[in-house]
């Protein structure tokens, strides 16, 4: 029998298994158009704390009730669907449960499905550097952020699955790049990774070690954290330096308080612009992406970390694993 | 003898006396290119006290031991550049002082100096609709913004020059707008400009009115205010909402404290853009604002007050006067 993780309640801080539950999914009989897929990794990620909430207009929450959805992959095990056969590996955004049945056309109901392409990387680099992860510190860095050569940029939680991506690609695309993560060994990794310098945060304020290493200011900032690494960034700033917002997990689950600000109001005379955005907000531009991470990936140019949880019970440990900031690199679920 | 208000010693909070002084200028012989005016007409504004910081990457801050500028109408009394004539009217940005030199065209000195066209306004229009303030709202509000008819703006500071420009202008092109004002009386002002709705900040917390005025949420927010607007303005963005911050003149004069913001992290799931702006870097767009704004001025379609205060004694006063909340419209010294 199929078992999905289910929402159940909006947590205050950090969700426990008083809002979420693992359950068995009703039989679902495939309707035309649709596919059943055997998940075999799930991906979790920061964004899915935003996703519990009931802010009136954060439209992709998730419904009390109803199960969890996040990134897939797996083999299609029944067909109804045109051009998708049993034995077609596939990505969607049906996870947070071991079978899943969903459309393979986009639609209101969600994104559809994707045929994995014939390329020999180990399926679930489609969850991390060819799917959202990498897709996300692709399109943030360079649409959102529009980082150019030259450009000097700063990207927090670098030791985690996007900010490792964005590392790398910045260094590719030759920008310098200023990393900050928590800890020696996650700052070793990040210079491992290419980076320039990086910050330890958890070795003193971060304003001032940043003040440090970009003695000339920033361009760019690829933010993952929010709180003090936001306001560092505002207050190096150069002149019409650009934010890519990804994520603030330090403020996921703290419902109530507010963050200070000091620095925020350089923003006018710098002409910082701060843009909040979401990978599928590039959907059209998914070829360039897949075009350059494609062959980086294959060839062996991306350097990666995994943490690798079992089985479909561990998917919510798994997610909690994301906030306490021990682990290093893309946080997966294997079925 | 010509007197300037010089720039003394950097404020922490409001300055006083200990930071600026009248003191007489010296003489200046006038170089080729460059004329001397009789300044008319003195524009004090909001963002010269940001001009009064050392913070390094403050590219425009005013220089200790020296004269203020600031935007600034007169008449040509003395010319040694090809196309100005005694008696030519022009605006130019070495205000702060009854008597200026100033070169004519733009260079690493300056921003050169404009003849004004012969367009049948007060001359101190040049300072206000027709000038910086005008220029400030037209650009912040239609580029910085992008704001398109049907969208939903809000304005903060509504009542005062730069905000009353900005609900007119917005009304004009077919978009709903909500201000927000200090007590009852800037209120039926704003109301008076055609704005649709109006908040009185200090009847209550701006949050809970903006929700109640913009039940659907706000596309764009022009932020003169900061603080607590700008953190409601977060918290009923739409997705893809726009904010084109032009000032925080709650910041300004209080160097030390930080200011707490619940809502910023809104910023990823509305991917809202927040981006400072200062009008001269839409310099290239002048003629188009002058073309719309010029006959709007002339046919008399924008209301506007004016505070004026009298003497280049005065215009440190002035200044002050723009903190205490006290005037509505655009602040004016008279020589």
């Amino acid at each position: 029998m199929a078992r999905a993780w289910y929402f159940t309640a909006y947590p205050q801080g950090l969700p426990t298994l008083d809002h979420v539950a693992l359950r068995e999914l009703p039989d679902q009989p495939l309707a035309d158009g649709q596919v059943r897929v055997r998940n075999e990794y799930l991906s979790v990620d920061p964004y899915m704390r935003g996703r519990m909430t009931n802010l009136a207009s954060y439209v992709e929450g998730f419904a009390i009730g109803e199960p969890m959805t996040g990134g897939a992959v797996g083999e299609v095990i029944e067909s109804k669907a045109e051009g998708f056969a049993v034995g077609d590996k596939v990505m969607h955004m049906n996870g947070w449960r071991d079978e899943a049945v969903v459309d393979t056309q986009p639609g209101p109901g969600g994104m559809g499905t994707q045929k994995l392409p014939p390329m020999n990387v180990p399926i679930q680099a489609w969850l991390h550097n060819l799917g959202l992860t990498g897709a996300t510190a692709y399109f943030g860095l360079l649409k959102t952020a529009d980082a150019k050569p030259g450009d000097i940029v700063f990207v927090s939680a670098a030791a985690g699955a996007v900010g490792s991506a964005v590392v790398q690609i910045a260094k590719k695309k030759g920008m310098t790049v200023i990393g900050s993560a928590g800890g020696p060994d996650k700052c070793a990794w990040v210079k491992e990774l290419g980076a320039d310098a990086c910050i330890d945060y958890k070795a003193g304020p971060v304003l001032p070690q940043l003040a440090a290493a970009a003695p000339d200011g920033i361009d760019v900032y690829f933010d993952n954290v929010g709180g003090d690494h936001l306001d560092a960034a505002f207050a190096v700033a150069r002149n019409f330096a650009r934010f890519a917002i990804c994520g603030m997990i330090d403020r996921y689950n703290d419902a109530e308080g507010g963050v200070e600000f000091k620095y925020l109001i350089r923003t006018i005379p710098a002409r910082i612009r701060m843009q909040g955005f979401i990978f599928t907000d590039y959907a059209e531009h998914m070829m360039e992406f897949l075009g350059e991470m494609g062959p980086w990936v294959m060839n062996g140019d991306m350097k990666m970390r995994e943490t690798v949880h079992q089985g479909i019970g561990s998917a919510f440990d798994a997610f909690l694993g994301l906030f306490s900031g021990g682990n290093t690199g893309k946080m997966l679920v294997k079925l």
